[in-house]
This record gives structure tokens, sequence and C-alpha cells, in this order.
């Protein structure tokens, strides 16, 4: 399988980073071909130009190749910090400059634009690993938790990705190593089941 | 009053910035002073470095300027599309950053980062007003409105802005120059009631 490893945080020596590599490793150990970015380390521009904004734009080579590798992805894995009840706006603006018209979802002939679009992913699961300061609960009951309206139902079920698998891991800036070792067994569990050796 | 407006949208043509334009106007009508932001126009940066992470760090001066204006404010004014359930990246990036601990909100004595922080804004009231492509009904069924929670309960609710209006015009790639003509009216409208004059 190939699969799009996106990871968000610009602190290399966060634990976002460490959920990355675990993903990373985890899939290379299985046999799977894996494209990564890490965003903040690439200097990813998340501010979408005007030029960019009709369906028919054509946006730079470096944004149409991304576009190109999440389109042909099996699989996608998404890493970063919940901040605000979104992502770091570099992934915000990843999403927007990306999952293009064309790429990602597609209106149907006669649409103007309002209709509702099909689409184009072609994945068969993503998996979304959070990490947060903010207990589940408050998330849940004080924000409603946006962040996961937004991955299942804005981008991915817009998308055409049916399968999701979220896990939010909290509280971070209070956790022992051994919670945090143990989270990541938990990273690489995930991975092996969502994306099984050979498949 | 002092307002605060911060404006995210790429395309000065935009009726983002037709709202932003009214916004304006009608606050310098009834006497208010008015800080305005068009954070594409600006080029804002959105990213948040890694320096800015820590709640003691001290960013750059145009950074803590921006946060001492959105302290400082009796309202506040926030107009964007709805783009992915999210604010543009440019405003995702601009709450990430300008919106600081000690200067949007502070954690008590004796938190490590993971309880209850307590808001710092002083605003009497925040408007934002959304535009969408997308119908209210399928926004609230299909997406559930993520946009909603996030400036409502992550942001204002958390920054201690207890009022908050929202309004989204829909569908604005399909609508007549009238039904525009229409919504401006009543942006205006919202602001002088939100804001009277004198006040």
């Amino acid at each position: 399988m190939k699969v799009s490893l996106i990871l968000a945080h610009p602190d290399p020596r966060s634990f976002n980073h460490a959920i990355a590599g675990r993903v990373r490793a985890t899939l290379l150990a299985t046999g799977h071909d894996v494209s990564s970015h890490d965003l903040c380390a690439e200097g990813f521009d998340p501010v979408m130009p005007v030029a960019e904004i009709p369906s028919a734009a054509v946006p730079p080579v470096a944004i149409r190749r991304q576009g190109d590798e999440i389109r042909a992805a099996d699989g996608i894995v998404i890493v970063h910090p919940n901040w605000w009840g979104q992502p770091p706006a570099i992934l915000t603006g990843w999403i927007d400059r990306v999952l293009r018209p064309g790429v990602a979802y597609r209106f149907r002939e006669g649409d103007g634009g309002e209709g509702v679009p099909e689409g184009l992913l072609r994945a068969r699961a993503a998996l979304v690993f959070n990490t947060a300061n903010t207990s589940a609960s408050r998330e849940a009951d004080v924000f409603l938790d946006p962040l996961d309206k937004i991955w299942r139902n804005c981008v991915f079920g817009l998308c055409g990705v049916r399968t999701i698998h979220r896990r939010t891991f909290q509280i971070v800036v209070t956790s022992t190593p051994e919670q945090r070792r143990s989270w990541l067994d938990e990273v690489e569990a995930t991975v092996r089941r969502s994306f099984p050796p050979g498949a």
C-alpha cells in the first residue's frame, strides 16, 4: 500500500514528531510505501493565493505533486496537536491548497459550485493522531470537539474516505515517559491493524 | 468603543471585503474607534514558530501589537469564508499567534498548563460574519458546523467574551446582487445593534 503521512508541529522534539516517527517506522517495517511531509520542516506556505481559488486554477508544481500523492494514497495518516479546536495553521493551509477541486473532490456536471461534491480520494482508511492539553471530557462537553467534525465530516467525508480512526492523546503536558511509551505502542498497533502487512 | 475588525480573504473583490467595508463604515459613522486588519493584504505570517510556543515567549513586536489591540477592544468583528469548516489558514494562524497566554487567557497559579484557563479579553461582544457555498441545512446536518464551535466555545468562550453573534451568508456563489445588498444592510443593522452609537 501507498501511505501518505502528514505531520504538523513546529518542534522536532515534540511528541507529535515521536508519533509520526513511529507511524513511519511501522509502515516501513510492514512493507508499505510511505510519502511523508513534515510541513513545518519543509517550510510549507499555508496562505492560499487568490490565483488558486478558481476550480480551474493550476497551482505551483509542489502543490500539484502533493495533490497527486494524496490522491494516489491507499492510506492517509495525519499527525498534529489540537490548537483551538483546529489543526495548526500550516495544516489548515495544506487542506486549503492541496485538497483542490479535481484532486480531492469534484462538482458534478452543471453544478455551479453550490451543490454536493463527489469525493475523489481513493484511500481506504485515514488515521488522525492528535495531542492535547485539555481533558477528553472538557473537549467533548465544553468545546464540542470541532476537530473531530473537521476531519470526519468536512474533509474525509467530503473527499470520499469512508473509514476514519481518530485518537487524541491527552494530557501531554503532564504525561509520564511510561504513558508516552504506551501511547506510541498504541500508535504502532493502530497502524498495523489499519494497514496490515502485505495488504 | 474601540472595535477590532479582522478580515481574512485573499481577494479584494470578494463579498468578504464588502462585508468588512460595511462594518468599518458603520462603526466610523457611529463614532467608534476601529482597528482593522486585512490579514492577506498585510501579509500576515500564520506559521507559529517553535520559539513562540512557551507561555513566557516574547513574540515579534507586530504580533504583540495585535495582541494589545485585541485585548483592549470593547468589541470584536471577524469576517471570513468558511473553508472546510475552518477559517482560512491565515486566520487560524492569527488565532494561534496573537491570542497568546497572558494576552487572551491565563492559567491560574500552580496550573501546569492542563487546567481551565481564565479569559482575559474584555470585549463585551464579538460578531462573526461568514460566507459559504454550502446550504445551512447541509452545514448543520452533514458537517455539524465545526466553525460555530471554534468561535463560540474554543476561542471566545475560552477568552472570556460572553456575547457572540455569528451569521453565515449562504450561498454566495449563486446569490444575486439584490441578495448581497440586503445581506450588507443586515450587516450594518447587526453592527449598529451590537455596538450602539455613543456606547
